[in-house]
């Protein structure tokens, strides 16, 4: 460990910091901006960093580094492939670094995969610098559709999909939409009975009312017994500590359902980085004062 | 979210910043300082923060915020202790913020407890500004020794403890001997038969290194099959994930052997924020780069 030599000298070009006033995360990048355009959403940054591999920002807030994206990737996907006992169908709302789609298509059970990202500056960054995340986004049973996620799932037909994730950035700018109760409503509406969706749902610390806020809203459109959250290590994030949330139409809960003959057969078969068996059900564990939150 | 309005503006006055030059995590600190001292070891520091409470800190690095040390004090005792069948003689390095002893305190079998904390101005910043965490720093059960504990172990007479814990600052300075194969050689030597050790073994990401050479020390002094790494979420340590470490003198596996009983009350008599029956178990479950890192 090495203290800062000059404290306070986080030079902007040097750094990429997010900060909620109270605490601050900080990494350092290194060399030239490899990417930068200020699309009609947002702005879409690509860094190299030293240590963390190349990093992808929305907004300066980091979205992904080559170094621990799988932690999220792979528990987005495999908690819920892993429990469904048959997807066939899935539907995928952001996620346009393409990590998502580079785990799903480990899963040969799946037929089609429907991505709608509203930010093609995303999906072009990412192919063009991230080849490693993105490998799977020509894929051949994917329709990547550059599209608004919210009026897709209002138009979209009842009982269409068997898993749906929602991979969002934080609820502000145009991701704000994928934290409403009517959202998750056309959401539930268009899951076939059984099927399964898993939401990106903040830091418990870092967005607290975030995070609250959307379990109950899951929780008031699923259920309460169909809603369970848990928890990912993702060192990059502010905190480490970052949520998803599983939810079912009265579908297998993620914990005594595991196939523990199927994620073993994956986790041999793949080079998988964070997922296993006893990460799966142990994620589902949450810490006293977390349960009391929500 | 609110992005740094003036980002890389980190007033040293304003942030207490710990950075390995790849990443940084800084904490906002608020009013007037509240403890300094230059000691014979260290710089020891108390700052209140907007929202973490009051935080200890020695040369600069977070020891401890009002706002998340359970987790780290609730994690180091309540794992061992609720796996030993009955630990009567405690022996605790370091640790001298006072949690670790108010977290052993509130289990009944312990008859003894001796503390060695090197450092005095640890001790008395605790019990003077961070009550709730120094709270049982004058129980009737402890010993209370300010000394070296590297020598203290290297004097103990064999067989003396049934629970050893090594709550150390990072291995820079005077904790740096807490991080040897012949300090756990001695304190292999002074437990008893059966006995148990628990010790803070770092970031497997901000202290790559450190965690690594420490595990294999570990295992090279109790045995492979004796040493069991765990990860509890600390939001106040950079990266947030960190390690400790269970290891035995041919004692109880500590995921097998959890007393959930036992566990189930303490949790329903005390206040516990983090620890609970599952977390225990789930603490146990690594990420596959982990399993792979030790």
């Amino acid at each position: 460990m090495v203290l800062s030599e000059q404290p306070g000298q986080f030079n902007p070009e040097e750094w990429v910091i997010d900060d909620n006033g109270k605490m601050a995360l900080s990494i350092r990048i290194q060399g030239d901006r490899i990417f930068h355009e200020v699309s009609p959403y947002q702005t879409v940054e690509v860094f190299d960093t030293p240590g963390n591999g190349k990093m992808l920002t929305i907004d300066r807030m980091v979205m992904c580094t080559e170094a621990d994206e799988a932690a999220y990737h792979e528990m987005i996907v495999h908690v819920p492939m892993l429990t469904h006992p048959q997807v066939k169908d899935v539907l995928v709302i952001g996620a346009g670094d393409g990590g998502t789609i580079r785990e799903l298509v480990r899963h040969q059970e799946i037929e089609r995969i429907t991505m709608v990202e509203i930010d093609e500056a995303v999906v072009r960054a990412s192919k063009q610098f991230l080849p490693t995340i993105s490998s799977a986004l020509e894929h051949s049973k994917l329709n990547l559709l550059i599209d608004d996620g919210i009026n897709f799932v209002k138009n979209a037909a009842d009982s269409s999909y068997d898993l749906v994730i929602i991979d969002s950035s934080d609820p502000v700018g145009p991701s704000e939409g994928l934290f409403t109760k009517s959202f998750y409503q056309d959401v539930y509406r268009c899951l076939r009975p059984g099927g399964v969706v898993t939401v990106q749902s903040e830091s418990p610390i870092f967005h607290r009312n975030a995070f609250i806020d959307l379990n109950k809203c899951l929780k008031e459109v699923f259920g309460i017994e169909s809603v369970h959250c848990y928890l990912v290590f993702i060192p990059m994030y502010p905190t480490g500590m970052w949520s998803l949330t599983y939810c079912s139409k009265a579908g297998p809960d993620p914990v005594n359902n595991l196939d523990v003959s199927k994620a073993e057969k994956i986790i041999r078969e793949q080079d998988l980085r964070y997922y296993n068996a006893d990460i799966h059900k142990a994620a589902f564990a949450l810490p006293n004062f977390i349960q009391k939150m929500i």
